[in-house]
């Protein structure tokens, strides 16, 4: 990493008048060290949805990576999950499993879902999952996972019971 | 492709008692030959919705790429339109029909939707696009797009009969 | 920038017999002076929910980032707001609004949310949040943002009255 622009501050633009905007600054001359990592995560959930906080692997994956600029691609590699970012709070994960059963309910019949004609029984969680999401894009900067005060990054099961697998790929400096 | 660090396994940390982590691990250091290429795909589809498996054209894209490590960006250029990852079968495609019919109807009058008094009558579109999304961020990972066993890309059009066009961004090495 | 690889046409593939697609190639080679920028904006939104249009202010940071060939990543560091890309029209917004009032109504009671069991009143927020999403990751080509005849990027504000934060960094070259 070669700082060549130090962390300063400037008065930003105001997109309109009802939102003020400062601006911090911090540019890096990447040299020619450009990496790549990619790591992969299996899981294998008994509930058929749940929500796992996999901050701190994804902490330890940048770690390891070594890269201080950069960014960081986070994605479920199975159609019937997600990976998302929000509040690590039980009651919010209790209240997104039944606001998501009522947009898409699980109806195993092949009544309700075409899907569900084919032998599956799954077809709530495709629906699910286009809610909630299938990557995360997050920023490296310095080193870290670049978060504000609450962010943390969850893999969202919609059809557990077999194992499962997230993708993570680093790409920077 | 300079490849540093093979693959390998290791004990992972699970992110809760309830998953098993195992993490493979495929690392580069990228050479100072980072590249990058931009495709831009137009389509003109006879009906207002359908889905679109777009899957072959970003392989062939990645492979004109020449990239081995990366990211490949994705994105409807319309906003009435999306891009999205699930699976190519037909009766789930007729589920996300109906489904999305249900969270945001058709309704070219003016009442139900403010939007269409300006003279549009695509607003239910607008919010169609919204629960599919806009973009894909794929790893690409020893030059190929890094996709679990079902992972297949979709555009989505929910405004159609009129050419409307889609984004594709390489960057790696 | 050295670009190896100019503009040119060439015969697409059709992913199926209802579209035509063309393809429209801008390839580069990027040298060794990759680049990352990194900025924060910060928002003070009176209401509670409200959409800004930041697309001035990221064009002004992809001009001072001098990148050529790269990905914009911006996403709203809380989580009960979004960044996303749609039209600026007024009329669409109060449908969104609307629209995303009856898919996750505001209660600050205990009794609709747990969430809101715990001194919050936002769990309205955090689901709102997760229909608009919680980034955006856009191509920059010759150096400007690669959009669309109608995209702009907003934030979306599901729980204002106080400061926050959106992230903004740009990898390229």
């Amino acid at each position: 990493m070669t700082p060549e622009a130090g962390r300063g501050r400037s008065a930003g633009h105001a997109p309109g008048p009802i939102a003020a905007v400062s601006v911090w600054r911090h540019g890096t001359r990447l040299g020619p060290t450009v990496k790549s990592l990619t790591e992969y995560l299996t899981f294998d959930v008994p509930e058929r949805m749940a929500f796992l906080n996999i901050t701190p692997e994804l902490e330890r994956i940048v770690e390891r990576s070594g890269v201080g600029e950069g960014l960081l691609l986070c994605n479920a590699m199975h159609i019937t999950a997600s990976v998302f970012v929000n509040d690590d709070e039980p009651g919010l994960h209790e209240d997104y499993k039944l606001w998501l059963e009522g947009l898409a309910p699980f109806d195993a019949s092949p009544r309700r879902y075409r899907h569900n004609r084919t032998g599956e029984d799954n077809a709530d969680a495709h629906l699910k999952r286009q809610v909630m999401g299938r990557e995360v894009v997050i920023a490296i900067t310095a080193g870290r996972l670049d978060f504000g005060p609450w962010e943390q990054v969850f893999y969202g099961e919609f059809d557990g019971r077999r194992p499962k697998r997230v993708l993570v790929k680093i790409i920077g400096e």
